[in-house]
């Protein structure tokens, strides 16, 4: 049997009942963004990881060595923000193949260390190796949350407001302009670029929704908001009604689309690596949560609500709903 | 500059100071067997992270994937035990190229939970994405560790009595068998085999020196042991002296050595792979040691002192002593 029969989703859940040997302290094993393990002491210990894999993840000469670097780090940091967390130390592994001299890898570090300073994160060790062929980037990342901030996948409850704390699709676009280089105008592509090239993980974002009691679940956006949606419906056991005119699409976006000849909506639903949270929040708190997130400096946007039953349905501009599929980022379909 | 200029372990010094952005709870950053951080409660929480790449560190036509499975595993437990730890929870990385079907996958993550198992280790998640080219595995491995019982390797005396608690050269010689395939007898060749590609972590060994208190230092022999030795002399600020004698080469390593026209004492000091311990026990509290050992079902065998100053004498068979060069592993030299 090849991967892509059964999915990278159809692979994990192949292969995780074989990882809990012991349950003691096992909060959250296998499938959700971090793991939670339950030490001594009042907070919760998340571990989470991340391979990033040359031509799969990223083109070498798309972005520098310290985008790069910081971008490595990011995706960690967003898990343990999509868990509520205070990241707390990055455990690097590189394997490095012969072209890249020492420079480009000064380069790399410096991002990644640029990063870590302002998210008060160390890099406390790894593994460097060699690699016959393309660059490997694996991160470690630990965290730390308190026992009753922990935000999860599985805990949204009906009539759950669902929110975002940022747009989607600004990434998928900024890597179908690297991969087709269209006749775009700066003030278009490059916001678009770095969406994709430099990511920000919300980790502020997840402490405010930790912090405010508010928030029953949560989930960073990698794979796409079709697939991450629906991830927090399956594990919630719940559906998800959500309002395409509520959906927040940017205006830069929007040109890309219209000059490149793509659906916008595309983007937005199924394309993946945006690293905002979507989140499940309580509706009588909705008001207060949405107020304190503005004068927090940042904003969340509402763009549905959970309600019975299975799957998701879009209700269109014109009133008319669909079923949506999740359609984001499998990496053996 | 090209990594081969400075080498693995030049490159690790170059980067090592970006690394540690705050202090607080790091007891041991980058330069030992495991990151060693200390949260609330009573036990350090014990990080290692190691990276296998295909072609660099194992061939897939050498291995049934069960046994790389727990390969994969065995090396950071290893690191755990070398810390003198208890092993917690396992996090694995795996980028998978298309040639390797579902069943190949099924075979190794049950090697590596058979392994898990024996050890009631976890294996609580990780990342599984496509790779154009080798398979690439990482795993992190979180251990904990009583405060009083860390083993670290800058922190050996003189007078330390310097003991291995099994003998090495075996893997680098199974290794060579592998790759050179020499017509050997099978009952010579196969042990030799087994412990290049299925090494037994020292983890019993390492808890019964932490808890000897008679043990001020310890590394697992990776890199080979004249390269290990040199980093406990190296980090503890001494010098070493070992006896030729002393050091234990087994049957089957001479026997193939001498078939292959090889050098046994080259596979024995800078091997590698081999993932004994390396360890300093106060001299007061060896024959104690030794005698436990012993009743605990294991061996412990002295090969030498630490002394004043720095480098490694080899003292030979003849008496004559000569300064011992660590010529282990280095990924990039």
């Amino acid at each position: 049997m090849k991967l892509k029969d059964i999915g990278e989703f159809g692979f994990i859940d192949r292969v995780s009942p074989l990882g809990l040997i012991r349950a003691d302290g096992v909060v959250k094993g296998i499938g959700d963004d971090c793991a939670v393990v339950s030490l001594e002491g009042s907070d919760y210990l998340l571990v989470t990881t991340d391979l990033m894999v040359e031509r799969v993840h990223f083109m070498i000469d798309w972005t520098s060595p310290e985008v790069l670097g910081a971008k490595a780090l990011a995706v960690n940091l967003s898990d343990i923000a999509a868990c509520g967390g205070r990241p707390r130390d990055a455990f690097i592994s590189l394997a490095i193949p012969d072209h890249l001299d020492v420079e480009w890898l000064d380069g790399f570090y410096r991002g990644m260390s640029d990063l870590a300073r302002q998210y008060r994160v160390n890099i406390l060790g790894g593994d460097t190796t060699k690699s016959k062929s393309d660059l490997i980037i694996n991160l470690a990342v630990t965290g730390l949350v308190g026992r009753d901030e922990i935000l999860l996948r599985n805990t949204a409850n009906v009539n759950d407001v669902i929110a975002l704390t940022g747009p989607t699709g600004e990434a998928a676009a900024g890597c179908s302009i690297l991969t087709n280089s269209p006749d775009l105008p700066d003030h278009i592509a490059q916001p678009l670029v770095r969406a994709h090239l430099s990511p920000r993980p919300h980790v502020k974002e997840g402490r405010f929704l930790a912090q405010s009691h508010a928030c029953t679940a949560a989930i960073d956006v990698s794979d796409g908001l079709s697939s991450d949606l629906a991830h927090l419906c399956k594990d919630s056991n719940l559906a998800a009604i959500i309002y395409e005119q509520d959906i927040p699409v940017g205006d830069n976006l929007i040109e890309a689309a219209h000059m490149m000849g793509m659906d916008p909506l595309e983007w937005v639903l199924n394309g993946g690596e945006d690293y905002v949270l979507l989140t499940a929040i309580m509706p009588e708190m909705w008001s207060l949560v949405k107020e304190q997130a503005i004068s927090n400096g940042f904003n969340i946007i509402q763009i549905g609500k959970f309600v019975q039953g299975r799957g998701i349905q879009l209700v269109g501009d014109s009133g008319r709903s669909e079923e949506l599929e999740p359609k984001g980022w499998d990496h053996f379909k």
